[in-house]
């Protein structure tokens, strides 16, 4: 039989965070936030993480764990791990590999990829091309992010300046993870499009993370940027254009949408691009005033949210957005 | 017309290094190499490195011109990119869409690998198997590292644990590139097969790599330590399985390989592992004697040798061994 990339069923998710939120008074107390920082800090970020007490491969393994059992999926069954993070744990083993042995999955094709809010999305994207090309029967797909390295907590936060401050309000950490198979189950959601397009050509990075090797970790370039404008003026007109290309590839209308999953900036960017996206009709699950925006994690949670709410022909479109290069990512699934 | 993986084929490669090679003598000097080094530093590597004179970007960006040149293909002819690599310039934006900007490529899918040893190759088999799926027509496809970051220039060498000076001699840097296309145009190399297999399971990683972010970075654990029992008791038996797993999923002769591609450790080490792989008839080519390790540049810097020598009906087998959680790599081309 010929399996179609967008006869790729999505079976079960599973995520995992590092602990209690941690809300805007604990925040703003922490931070010395003004008022500047409202429309951007509208959520709970985990500040616990200053000190370091769990990891990627920590959080990963759990959420795998999860969604392994909630597919009644065995390690053994497991034949590709494809995984999207842009804070990897060490540089090698690729943080993957080290989750593969926590979980018993061992003898199978193992991606990683480098990428910020587009990761989970492109992972997602190649385990389904890998599942349709009968790379393997059934993928075990991660994404998540652990922001502590970049927290400085032993820094006098008010000498950081605000396109380094934004990062350590609004992001917290998390990871997710699905199965996807080959298998034409009824009663699961179909992936019928996955989209992962750069469009960075001449633009400068909205967004930068640095790591620091020995011979550079005295530097004092920033260990983290935003060009929160830059964010703030292009990240809801590429959600437009991300939903009206995957709309359109399908030739589905908007109306045909029940479940939106729009990019989880801070409430207030969440709420203005919902309003640009103009789908009446769909159902906006957003996760950010409960989890901060956990990076790669945010796609498996805001899933965990959809899916129990979607009936066979629901019809749910995911839209992320990468401001570092300017990524638009995205995906559309169908309940069958 | 249906075009299976082993159809995708191989226009051109391209490389870059980061300028002259150092001799062993230069590297005895610097570092005070007792005879036990012997058989793990045979080659050259950029010592120059120690100032940061360039980045991966830089090097990446001129393999991937060089390969396009090669290839006869235009920036706005590329419709995929896949990178590999350990050390990417910045967690964010992935190197690889850095490089796309300076090609000048945009509009189409990326995708960055974190990977050691086996990221070239898994980036070949990815961008091998999106270009069957049909997600795009010609695959820009790219591999490289900069140990420079990992080097540290101002330190006491002779303070250095042997697990960490290994790696500060051995590896270089280098970044190559790959035009894959799925048109089938004669008198080219067709990938037959790409292999990227796990088997890490219980074992604890053989290299591993760390990166600091502004949390950690006055940590003291070692930025980088290299179990070299480890690998020289398991690489030449990995080497063997990968070649045989190769063959026998083709169902190729040992001896209808003309080209053999191993994985480049030391000089040495090399030697050995030529040995195990037992295949007289095949020339072998390797170039860690003049490049040193260069990590996900070797596929290419390898391939840019070979693939002049041979002509239609050759086979070339290359080997790569990733010892961080131990990744079993290759690929088997076969000259049209």
């Amino acid at each position: 039989m010929i399996v179609t990339p967008a006869d790729v069923r999505l079976l079960a998710v599973g995520t995992a965070l590092p602990g209690p939120p941690v809300d805007n008074a604990a925040l703003a107390a922490r931070f010395g936030m003004s008022p500047t920082w409202a429309q951007w800090v509208e959520g709970f970020v985990d500040l616990e993480t200053s000190e370091v007490h769990c990891s990627l491969t920590d959080l990963a393994e759990i959420a795998g764990r999860r969604a392994l059992a909630a597919a009644g999926i065995t390690a053994a069954e497991v034949g590709l791990m494809v995984m999207g993070s842009a804070t990897p744990d060490q540089l090698m083993p690729a943080t993957v590999n080290l989750v593969a042995d926590r979980l018993g999955i061992n003898g199978v094709p193992t991606y990683q990829l480098q990428s910020g809010c587009a990761g989970a999305v492109q992972a997602l994207g190649l385990a389904r091309e890998l599942l349709a090309g009968d790379v393997a029967g059934t993928a075990l797909v991660l994404g998540g992010d652990l922001c502590a390295k970049h927290f400085p907590a032993k820094v006098d936060l008010s000498r950081v300046p605000p396109t380094q401050l934004v990062n350590l309000v609004l992001f917290g950490d998390g990871a997710g993870a699905a199965v996807l198979t080959r298998e034409q189950v009824p009663g699961t959601a179909a992936v019928r499009r996955v989209m992962n397009t750069l469009t960075g050509l001449n633009r400068p990075p909205g967004q930068t993370l640095e790591w620091f090797g020995v011979a550079d970790r005295d530097s004092d370039r920033p260990p983290a940027s935003e060009e929160y404008k830059a964010i703030e003026e292009s990240v809801p007109v590429m959600a437009v254009e991300i939903l009206h290309e995957l709309l359109g590839d399908l030739g589905w209308s908007g109306s045909s949408v029940t479940h939106l999953l729009p990019p989880q900036l801070s409430g207030r960017m969440t709420e203005r691009i919902v309003q640009q996206l103009d789908l009446p009709d769909a159902t906006e699950v957003s996760c950010v005033a409960e989890t901060g925006n956990n990076g790669n994690a945010l796609p498996f949670l805001q899933l965990e949210r959809a899916l129990p709410k979607m009936s066979a022909g629901d019809r749910a479109v995911g839209i992320a957005v990468e401001s570092s290069k300017w990524i638009k990512a995205g995906f559309a699934l169908e309940m069958t």
